[in-house]
């Protein structure tokens, strides 16, 4: 019987919550010992298992999940939330299949990404092993409960899940059907804990454990990640916003254009990838943006342009000089036309996120210089923004995007969760 | 006229430090631009260059080095110190090698470090990127500010170091030489910054420069890297200590066992890749062990065992607990008998320090598992720990030692100053 089955108010007055915390660091850590050394076969039952386990477990996460609802409804949250946060049928199908996924993807632990001999003979190589213990700190949706576990799972990491208060009874369920999985494959429940206290001043208590937790991810709004930041001792694995932009290059196909634009701006508004700024050369200004601009209205995108901007669309509201740093997550769209590619890159160095940016063009060297000199976590070449995703670029999964160059840049999957140690194969070699 | 050559007391009373200190970022974050954008061609040209104008500079930073060696006396530093602060023709043509031999290396930037395409069509790569900013922060040896700023040039990232107040001068004289080569390049002269400011309030500054300083590297003894972790609001990549650790198995060539132990413990006992803890398999303790005290107290070394230790060795000082995580740095080694591997990879995981672990063994499946389940950044079979280097692995250079898992792990050469952006060829995709 795991700590866990106890029902949340009396967990809340059980002791202080920083010596729970701490417990629960502590156990983590144990547990990554053991996960470290499972091998693959053994992670993928496990994950295979969670997935059935959660389907067959549907009518207590949802009666679990119905305890939520009716909190969030008595708190008078938006709609838009209380669907993020229901469970139905169809999402428990929906995380199952995910997990299943996870499993049928290749093991990044143990993997040697190279190896080299040396004039002595010692054959020296790296190896991919996890990182130990993730910390991850999210809001609403239920569903990262189980991915993020299963990512950690199968990177043969430990993970400590802090969702939000108004997913409690959900995640600690999500989070107890997993558990019992791993005690029925031997291994360590504490792999996979949810901290059962809704008090804030658990996350907090959760961002000193340095010594047992090795990073932490946020996911979330920005006005969370920057409350980790500032609170956490552990090192954190963040991006604040995406201010991404498109450059549409003189000669440019002007249809591919207007298609990029489309898709980055309205395919899906309200996330981090999404077009905030579009570029445009001043040679393509003129043909350009009327075509645009008609099509983006169409689907009720609001422009902000600069002057340039406006004397070819004079019915665009003015940007001011804190629009070319929003990011928007909404249908508004800064817009600014540039001399050249050097004006568009300063500008994207000025004011950017380092997150995602894309050139339209069908010059080669323009395309190249683009590719190169752009420092981004993401730039592509005559495609949507809306590919900056951990499953779009192929990493067949995404823990989260970081916009610091530390550890990982960009979408993060399994690899980014891993780290290398050095082997070394000698015959008795010293050193000299 | 940079800065740099006003006098250092001048500096002193100029204006308030935190401004100072801020400005120093600010012009490193704009040089690291250009430095990004530099070609391998150009940097390799700067970095010969550099070499050159060290040894030409040969008279004038050997008169500036003697400022800080008649302070040094002043102050009474001990005769280890002051030798390490001594600048000679010699220590002078050996820092301007080390600059051409970084000029030789392959350039990091730039490279691709695998491409794949997706069911779209969409060609992903990874392409290696500088960090941007780095701030190292060590004690007196000023060789550390030219190589130092040689592998950051090579990798494209601009530098701020700030060394040890008793080599002040050499800094100063050393980094104006380097200055010197990069204006004469058209290259940003505040590439290379040393922070002319011997006040402790700068170092604590420097560390709140999360804006403009993307990692800070520290190098030096554990209480000052305590401190700069405690200071920073910048990830540091670290290691506090070594506690490297050797095993003898069972059925070990003894002899081999006996020359790695020797060289592990006595080649060089104060730096942190020497063995501080001997772990012996019980089944071969009593042959191997008088052999190995035999040898080790010929060269000085004072033995701390386990009980088991002393019945075979009864000379032996008695180890306490605490003796199992010390970083002796001396010739002081703690010996454990073990039962088996199992034993001394719990004794690895409870006390050791996570940087280099050795096994000598002769058993094919005991070698593996060693090399499999501990998680150490350097781990090695049948050769000395005094391999954990960055150049003795094949790194090339080294820039530090990390033992914490985030972005770098073990020695760190230029690949460990970059991280990787995703780079997208497309031909119009967009996202459904």
């Amino acid at each position: 019987m795991g700590v866990f089955q106890q029902p949340v108010k009396e967990m809340k007055i059980m002791t202080d919550i920083a010596s729970q915390m701490t417990e629960m660091g502590r156990q983590a850590r144990r547990a990554s010992a053991v996960l470290a050394r499972t091998s693959t076969d053994v992670k993928n039952r496990a994950l295979i298992a969670m997935a059935d386990a959660l389907v067959r477990s549907g009518d207590r996460l949802i009666r679990e999940n119905e305890k939520d609802l009716a909190h969030a409804r008595d708190l008078g949250l938006s709609p838009a939330m209380i669907d993020r946060l229901t469970l139905t049928e169809a999402t428990i199908a929906g995380i199952a299949q995910g997990l299943a996924e996870v499993a049928a993807l290749p093991d990044p632990v143990g993997k040697v990404t190279s190896m080299w001999r040396r004039p002595n003979g010692l054959l020296v190589g790296r190896m991919r092993i996890p990182l130990g213990v993730i910390g991850i700190i999210y809001e609403s949706r239920p569903n990262v409960t189980a991915d993020a576990a299963a990512l950690c799972l199968k990177s043969g990491n430990a993970v400590i899940l802090r969702g939000g208060s108004e997913a409690i009874h959900s995640n600690l369920a999500i989070a107890r059907t997993l558990q019992d999985v791993l005690l029925d494959l031997a291994l360590p429940e504490t792999a996979i804990q949810v901290v059962p206290i809704t008090d804030r001043e658990a996350v907090y208590e959760l961002l000193q454990l340095e010594e047992f937790i090795d990073v932490i991810i946020p996911r979330g709004g920005e006005e969370l990640i920057r409350a980790v930041v500032r609170d956490s001792k552990i090192p954190v694995i963040k991006h604040y916003k995406g201010v991404c932009h498109v450059f549409i290059d003189e000669g440019a196909n002007l249809d591919m254009a207007v298609r990029i634009c489309m898709n980055a701006k309205t395919q899906r508004p309200g996330v981090c990838n999404a077009m905030e700024t579009l570029l445009v050369h001043e040679g393509v200004a003129g043909a350009f943006l009327p075509l645009a601009a008609g099509k983006l209205r169409e689907a009720g995108v609001v422009i902000r342009g600069c002057e340039k901007t406006r004397t070819i669309l004079p019915e665009a509201e003015a940007a001011a000089e804190e629009d070319w740093y929003r990011e928007y997550l909404d249908l508004i769209l800064a817009v600014r036309v540039v001399r050249d590619l050097d004006e568009a890159i300063a500008h994207i160095e000025k004011y950017g996120s380092l997150h995602t940016e894309a050139i339209v063009t069908e010059n080669y060297g323009r395309a190249q210089r683009f590719l190169q000199e752009v420092n981004s976590s993401t730039v592509l070449v005559n495609a949507s923004t809306r590919f900056s995703d951990g499953f779009e670029l192929g990493l067949g999964a995404e823990i989260g995007i970081s916009t610091t160059k530390l550890h990982a840049f960009g979408p993060m999957g399994l690899e980014e969760l891993t780290t290398t140690k050095f082997i070394v194969y000698g015959n008795g070699q010293v050193r000299t």
